[in-house]
């Protein structure tokens, strides 16, 4: 069996060694290789040349090699086949982390401390106990799950908002277009960890920042914005706008409309703003490719792909 | 029964109250109230005038308004009577935020990140998982405790140290002197919780933070110092001279040998530190009343005292 790697942006090499340590009997190829365009059952991509998925007939599965599927679904060329993303503890444990260090930096008000020492200024705050701060994730998939846990575990009001139904426990669970609104008026920071999807594009703009708490115990700081689900479902100049009126008392992103982040835009200088350049759960390239060996050996044994997306959501 | 209130730099109003909430049947007095001498059963203290407690002859208990109780046991006029210092879960659960923040912020590169946001730079830099990155904790009470168990749940590679054998649920446990030198080995970041005691005073000098782990994961990093317990415990000279010829990678301090820092002070500036006024725990003040009164009520019904300390220890 042959699988096709087809990326762009990326270096062939060193996945091309990973799945070899991966996989066993799995024959790699890349676009650059000569080989029977019926031999490739599998696709693993990321950003694959336009038009590729249209020549090979025989493909049973399409991997992604990142956590999120827009780049496929995106597609005029994508057939009718199981999409797989990526799931695996190293990926959830590096997004959680990234997470749990911009709630706390600004529920800890460390933007005010760096200032305050810059400048020479021995200045303690009045800092609420985590249980008065309501975090609101957005998005209560794995990753959002997991962050959720933890956040909990550390002693703050965490609440939930999904498209679907959820129940977790020790987690006020909200659901659909309907209960946003409340949902976000009990938020003073509000973690997006949302997939891309014709939905959910932009829905971070004026309208959503304007309906996060106004009630919060700390009215200096919150209500914040931290985004690590991706670029393309934010609206940069609304969060911009907010963040000059005072909507905003604060934004972390790790994602944005254009990637890397164009030198002319506003936030890189802006003193509310802490920027990373995509790396939140920058997922160790090992654990993705033994992620995806695994899937195809369940599929071959003719077992159910763990990981397969609902085409119809998008996620 | 009266209680004394004592301090010194702090207001005496809010305490008053705090007190009154929290007590039934408790009289409160300051050092500038008229009150018989002999009526004084309990002292509450945070740096007491000197020479005050010679002055009371039927005091049964000295509680400290704060977590230390350093400025208890150097006092000259110290009665042999039990002293009870403040634990609560909110006091924990505050340094647990901190110190988390803090390890996150080194291990995710957050100065670096910082720095490339500031200088406009789009720069992702390879990511350890938090599972290749060794913390060991310096104390393994209450405190060093719940903040390992976190970090655990987070990924992290944690082990502890003490004075006396500890046996905490996944975590390594090095004790005393002669295991001071393999645990500082394995150790990338190192988180300080120790009390002030005669024994730890300066412990944290160049002999420590040389004997720091030198086979990092990320040598351009770690190892780096996170001292949330005293200043006492630290020699500032030290660690400017370790971070200035690269033994240490970054530190972050909420406590100094004198406070407020001074002005000339060179960890102001420096650009590998990150530092906090001494607000890491800055605990709920009605928690700590509220944990004094119930201390109270359990020794008024003959109960022993929960947070006593061992004054041969000193904590």
């Amino acid at each position: 069996m042959t699988m096709l790697l087809a990326m762009t942006g990326w270096d062939y090499g060193p996945w091309i060694e990973r799945f070899s340590s991966a996989t066993a009997g799995l024959d790699i190829v890349t676009p650059d290789d000569a080989f029977d365009p019926a031999s490739i059952r599998y696709i693993a991509a990321w950003n694959a040349p336009d038009g590729l998925f249209a020549t090979l007939p025989n493909v049973e599965v399409i991997f992604s090699l990142g956590a999120g599927v827009d780049h496929l679904l995106k597609r005029g060329d994508l057939p009718d086949l199981p999409v797989v993303r990526v799931v695996n503890d190293d990926l959830t444990m590096r997004m959680t982390e990234w997470v749990v260090l911009h709630v706390l930096m600004h529920h800890r008000q460390q933007f005010a401390y760096d200032a305050a020492q810059r400048a020479g200024r021995w200045e303690p705050l009045w800092q609420p106990a985590a249980s008065a701060v309501r975090v609101g994730i957005m998005g209560l998939g794995v990753l959002g799950q997991d962050a959720a846990e933890k956040l909990i575990s550390l002693g703050f009001d965490a609440a939930g908002w999904s498209r679907s139904r959820k129940d977790i426990d020790g987690i006020a669970c909200f659901q659909g277009q309907h209960e946003l609104k409340p949902f976000l008026a009990r938020t003073d920071i509000l973690v997006v960890l949302l997939p891309s999807t014709p939905d959910t594009a932009g829905i971070i703009d004026s309208m959503l920042l304007a309906g996060l708490a106004r009630d919060s115990v700390l009215p200096e700081r919150f209500p914040v914005l931290v985004n690590a689900g991706r670029g393309a479902l934010q609206v940069e100049a609304d969060i911009l706008a907010a963040l000059d009126d005072g909507t905003l008392k604060g934004a972390s992103l790790d994602v944005f409309e254009t990637e890397p982040l164009p030198e002319s835009s506003k936030l890189w200088s802006h003193p509310l703003v802490a920027l990373t350049p995509h790396v939140a759960a920058d997922s160790d390239p090992q654990a993705i490719a033994n992620g995806i060996a695994e899937e195809i050996a369940r599929h071959e044994r003719g077992e159910p792909l763990l990981h397969a997306i609902d085409r119809l959501k998008g996620y």
